[in-house]
């Protein structure tokens, strides 16, 4: 098979490409010329894109949200959720500490301003899910005395893909007086939240992940009687939540990448991705019998493929798949362009392997994409036998 | 004269217009699938923009800025800054005290990460300007047994325009064993920002009010031996110093508007929109010869004009222009759509006025613009006058 030349972007969890309704709504937010707090009709007009896109990021919760505060991306939103400071009206809430998975992103292990031996890491099973009863036992150990527990739970890990079981968490989490902050990266835009029972009080979401621009998230809040003490302040943006003047061209390409996202979940396009990704791994399991795929037989986002092949370093196959073209990543891509050793996999008790690849794939995906991927692992793998019968 | 229907935008102060090559720069940037941080091609391409800005910024102040991190924005690059905690390689170095103007902006005196008692304002004179002597007096006071003297200053007021005597601020702090972190979002691609001497040691810059996006903005080191601990963590972007996903597309157009507005600066632009200041302020003088203009007789930013007219209310004022198609701001724009009392004006000592209004120009504006605020403030005068005398 030829190599093409066209880039094959498959690393949508890492970042996904801008789609052309959010694109456009950005092209438009830049005739804006006024700040959206002046009180003048610019000002009003810059407002309105702003309150528009709040309104249509709501509705990824469905109308349960109660407050969307506008951050610079998830990690700012963590760091603004993550905090053993709340206010309930006038009233000083305390968190004494935060029980966090310990797969979640690093946005969320690092604590936020929580710091030292306040920070509580909850265990994952084998297969990346948290450990329930684990997790029962540590926050039922709580010791309400010096403050309330703070919880912390990816909705979707960005490695392995791996769904949490956001339900018996949350009820759990209530049962022992707590308040559940969900990473809901990974998640929102790609699968339903299903809010009909509660599955957790805050959501962290990030426009770049679903279609959106990088550079702009928000804290979504189901209940607003109790939030988390300002993390930017000296400004009374956003309710006195988060100071700052709004980034309105970031704001109005989150909020049309949300209804994009939300009108192609409806028409399931998601469940296509999910053939393509399960394409994808027939196929790899066929090269390489003795792949290991992570999360394999637990639920998992539609499009995301973690896995290592037995004898390849995982770093060597991301340089060889993006020299024929194609764009997977070896574990995360959060920290300035290092490829480290996944924590994720670490928390999961995975030993002995030469890190993994992620391929997460990008809805429209489609089997030609897959073949290709494949005929790329293909000749990596004959390579390396070749290499090692040498 | 006929009251033209084009909006007449003068809140330059409150936000730049978004320029050509800056709103050029965003879209090429939208193409950007990936990740910065990805080690892939998509992302090297996507790391070569961001890093590209960074010197296109660092350019600001000459050879010398050694660090800019980029932060979602002025107000984010305050609070990452205004800490007590900092880091000198792995050592740990405490600022006790944060000696603040008492004119300077919201995101400067509500302290950051300081708290309560470890605030302390610096009074300005009734032009504006710091008390020089009083700061010599509060931070030679300061008692350095329990940490160093931190020191925040506004290179230029938002409001007022004053610009404050950097070069004296600085030798005066640096004698003290103090850090200068100066708020230059007002001044960087306006003035030259003179170098020859110190006139500081960090810079807080912001993209939206040099002609870039909203949403972006950056901390500037002129030294790198000591930084302030992170306030967004849980990620290595800008050498670990500011975690999250960079702002591609809004960083893209931080770069391109620091270019054009230091081309702009190189040709004397900025000469020329003193010239119309001064128009202004001269024809307004013969239109209400008792008017207030704040901080005239003392340097100021060549495009700024705050001004109080007698009997005649700021708000009453701004919405009267603003139906006339002219965008000023009654105050600074910093909060949620409201209009209240300006802290500046009260540091200043100013008693017994009903505000005061401010006219900021754009780059570009003109005789006739200049005309035809001046022929609707003289409609909004006599309509005043006849009132009283009704």
């Amino acid at each position: 098979m030829p190599v093409s030349n066209e880039r094959l972007y498959m690393d949508y969890n890492a970042s996904a490409p801008l789609g052309s309704l959010a694109r456009q709504a950005m092209v438009a937010a830049m005739d804006l010329d006024a700040n959206p707090s002046s009180v003048h009709d610019d000002g009003r007009k810059a407002r309105a894109v702003v309150e528009k896109a709040r309104s249509q990021i709501g509705k990824l919760f469905d109308s349960q949200a109660k407050q969307v505060v506008f951050t610079s991306g998830a990690t700012e939103a963590a760091n603004f959720a993550l905090t053993p400071d709340w206010t309930m009206g006038r009233a000083l809430v305390r968190f004494s500490k935060l029980y966090v998975a310990s797969s979640a992103h690093p946005c969320l292990l690092s604590g936020g301003r929580f710091t030292g031996d306040d920070i509580v890491q909850v265990p994952v099973t084998g297969d990346g899910m948290v450990d329930l009863p684990a997790l029962e036992r540590t926050v039922g150990d709580h010791d309400t005395d010096s403050g309330l527990p703070l919880v912390a739970m990816p909705a979707a890990c960005n490695e392995t893909g791996v769904l949490q079981p956001l339900r018996e968490i949350a009820a759990l989490v209530r049962a022992h007086r707590g308040t559940l902050v969900v990473d809901a990266v990974q998640m929102a835009g790609r699968m339903a939240i299903g809010l009909s029972e509660p599955v957790g009080d805050y959501f962290i979401v990030s426009a770049h992940k679903l279609g959106g621009p990088r550079g702009i998230g928000a804290l979504i809040a189901l209940s607003d009687i109790m939030m988390p003490l300002p993390l930017v302040r000296g400004g009374g943006q956003e309710k006195g939540h988060r100071a700052g003047t709004e980034n309105t061209v970031g704001i109005a390409g989150f909020g049309a990448a949300v209804e994009a996202a939300l009108a192609d979940l409806a028409r399931d396009r998601w469940a296509a991705i999910a053939t393509m990704r399960d394409r994808f791994e027939t196929g790899l399991r066929a090269l390489c019998p003795s792949v290991t795929i992570y999360g394999e037989h637990v639920p998992r986002l539609p499009n995301t493929s973690f896995f290592s092949l037995p004898g390849i370093k995982a770093e060597t196959a991301q340089i060889a798949l993006d020299l024929d073209g194609i764009a997977v990543s070896a574990g995360s891509a959060c920290s300035s362009g290092k490829v480290g050793p996944s924590h994720v996999l670490e928390a999961m008790g995975v030993e002995k392997v030469d890190g993994a690849l992620r391929v997460s794939l990008v809805p429209g995906a489609g089997p030609a994409d897959i073949d290709r991927i494949l005929a790329s692992l293909e000749r990596l793998l004959k390579r390396s036998l070749s290499a090692h019968a040498a």
